[in-house]
């Protein structure tokens, strides 16, 4: 077992980066041939948290344990997973460029290749993790959002509406005008992605509460995934929130896919 | 002595802020009263580094332990020390108003007393200390710059008239246009400090080496700040430059004005 | 809310001590006075832990945000919560004296009264937790003790007779010859406690799994502290174990007697 | 560039064990085939610190950064780089086999031949560093103790006659009994080293200050490690002592001999 708390020099953005990662026992294990890697789960944090929201709120690190899987829980700071509308700060090609070739560079023990890859958020990391994945499909075996409001163009049209926007929203992702359509919409990245005719992007899981505000959005989005083809699991939560709930749902998500996978 | 690594969320700039505080042997003895607190050297990191540069790269926590004072550094990411022009995020209220407040109510051995506290920065940290005695002169007892290209506003049109400007000044500083005689403005500051007729704030320390590229701009600035009746500490190096430089430097400040002061 | 890692030298044991500290979001609020302080939790490690194990493990971080409480997480090692008998560091007394008092000294938002103060641990923390109380029965409401194989001295012959006695276990506790009878064995502690006439301990929380190897003397230990008077509330659990189980515990023991307290 | 802070359980000890590891910028640039390796100068603290000391208190991740070379900063306690004489903690098996193994298993970048790996070490660190290098002279390229008072018989020798003892040598080395000629008497591995015949292990650097306690012991070392005919690289400091000192030590340690080796 093994925690790596890594801060690095990203060039994407060139900013210090800082990132969390969990091995599991396995590690220590001598290994015949040095060749087995671990499957790893991106884990991806809310809008005003940061690395170490998911071990610090969740059960995640033991259920990492048990299932024998490695954790990537990178900072994002208050990015929302943009390259920043304003301020000119690139955070989603570091996460989704930069992060994955520099870690494998560094830490030799993670697997590269798809099926033993995921990739999970809760919040606005519930909207990052849909979008990696279906700007990467190569990259990932499945992808879990957590009361991720994943349609954020329809999120903001409502905070505009609402008079709800707030500074961080604009800073992340400007106006509706310039989200809407583009690489950052992600059912927009989904119609493309239908429309390529390959096989479609792995299962997309949705976990959400009706306490949360998001809730019809994400309820919405579901649809409309699949109804563009791809398979949507998804878990509607009547009484629970916030994180007993997405801690609930994480193990969830290792013990049934992450672990399961193979 | 002691060490905190301290995250807190800041109501001002409604983010999760990271400072490092270190604390001198003095404040495991038992203290009769009680009320005795410490002399607080406030250290500013430069753009591209965080709170733990200082402690990293120089040889301040030695000095400090040597003359008994604490240091509180603190994060201050890519903000340039500014209420972003874009972006909405005011990381200078964040420093010059929430941190002091929240530090002073945590941690209780810090002194408040205007003669007990003294701030210095590296790079965009030296103009922050700069502006934040110019701003609340009732705070310090002292300031030093190195490096700290102290005038952004010519800083600015320099970078401007070279084609040099990056997108993370210009998400902290907008244009000339706005910086120029606001109060991120540091000669303007000193002008309308000067122009109260008060007693004129505390010697303000300037160091810099002549392989910086701001180094004439610091050398005017410090000929301004001289005619407004500032005293001005001027260091100007001839071989040196960088981290050997600057920890010679705070190690200066801290034995001569610091620990003298009193 | 804030999160603090703290290093420091303690005088009892000579060597930089680690802790963490949590303080939940009332901190940031104003206050009018400035009098009014937080209820603590201490919470325990359990061997081959460290500090950090709570705050990563369990849900604890949640529930006291919830309950508004202070979270302590001091690291003590590999040290059973004990003065080593072999080579001499005095982990206990770092713990039970030191610690409060420079923290305290500190960090001044933290109550010292005795009603606020409550002391919890896993496995050998839960131990070192009821040791705790039982010596300083003036500084605690409550505590809990999970998993935590109370009576070491059972546990040390149980280990001996089996032939599963570690290193670890003879560095800190010596043979039962010394154990036995002594400020470090429980049930002493408590009968001598009882003797005092005074009015008894407040409740012990004893909370142990049928799969952990102690069960039995846990149930044993629970008796025997309840036939010397004490009030001690047990939960065995019949199929659940480790942090699943400790992390449901604590919120329990959080929600019911630390914040229901006053 | 990037900073790593590792924690792992290390099956030799059974303790989860922390260390830093410090990589310079050249890891961020493109590799044409991948296979290049960093040069490693292991680090080693002092009684009483930890594995932070280096960077927090010398220059040397400056001079590490400026000679493009890893550090690793492993922490060991309070264990004088001793597998403990009480207590049963083989910490020097964890140093010299478990991390080397399990960290390059982990960062695949840092080289594992021998003219590319250093140690050195400070006060207990410098007495760890020489014997780690005669224990394994096929790992390392050179060695540097810093006021190390690298015979350790000696220094036992004379504590026991001066009365000053204390809990911690007892702890670590037992008695000079069990000391001299064991496998942790420096001079004694001197001496089994010079009698293989094989060529003598590298140079060694002994540095140390006329105001060190040790001073004339590790004078005298200097001597009898000449006369079995090793390489010694002595600096006697006549006037400095401390951190200055060393920090200037370990800058010409890697400019000298680190950056020049190859």
């Amino acid at each position: 077992m093994a925690t790596l708390r890594i801060k690095f020099l990203a060039t994407s953005i060139q900013m210090q980066m800082h990132l969390l990662v969990f091995l599991p026992e396995s590690i220590a294990r001598p290994n015949a041939n040095g060749s087995s890697r671990l499957k790893v789960l991106w884990l991806l944090h809310d809008q005003g948290g940061d690395c170490s929201d998911w071990t610090r709120l969740s059960m995640v690190e033991h259920d990492a344990q048990r299932a024998d899987i490695a954790l990537v829980m990178p900072d994002m700071a208050h990015s929302m997973y943009m390259n920043m509308a304003h301020g000119g700060y690139p955070y989603f090609t570091y996460l989704s460029e930069d992060l994955p070739r520099h870690l494998r560079n560094l830490v030799q023990v993670l697997s590269d290749r798809r099926e033993d890859n995921f990739v999970a958020g809760v919040g606005a990391g519930g909207y990052g993790a849909l979008k990696w994945m279906l700007r990467s499909p190569q990259m990932f075996a499945a992808c879990a959002s957590l009361s991720g409001d994943v349609d954020r163009v329809a999120a903001l049209q409502h905070k505009q509406a609402a008079g709800t926007l707030t500074d961080d929203w604009i800073a992340a992702f400007g106006d509706t005008t310039r989200l809407a359509g583009s690489p950052d919409d992600n059912l927009q990245l989904a119609r493309q992605r239908a429309a390529t005719g390959e096989a479609p992007a792995p299962a997309i899981h949705l976990a959400f509460s009706r306490h949360d505000e998001s809730c019809q959005r994400d309820a919405q989005a579901a649809r409309n995934l699949q109804q563009l083809g791809f398979v949507v699991r998804e878990h509607e939560e009547a009484t629970r929130l916030g994180w007993p709930y997405w801690s609930e749902r994480i193990g969830d998500f290792i013990a049934k896919t992450v672990a399961a996978e193979r």
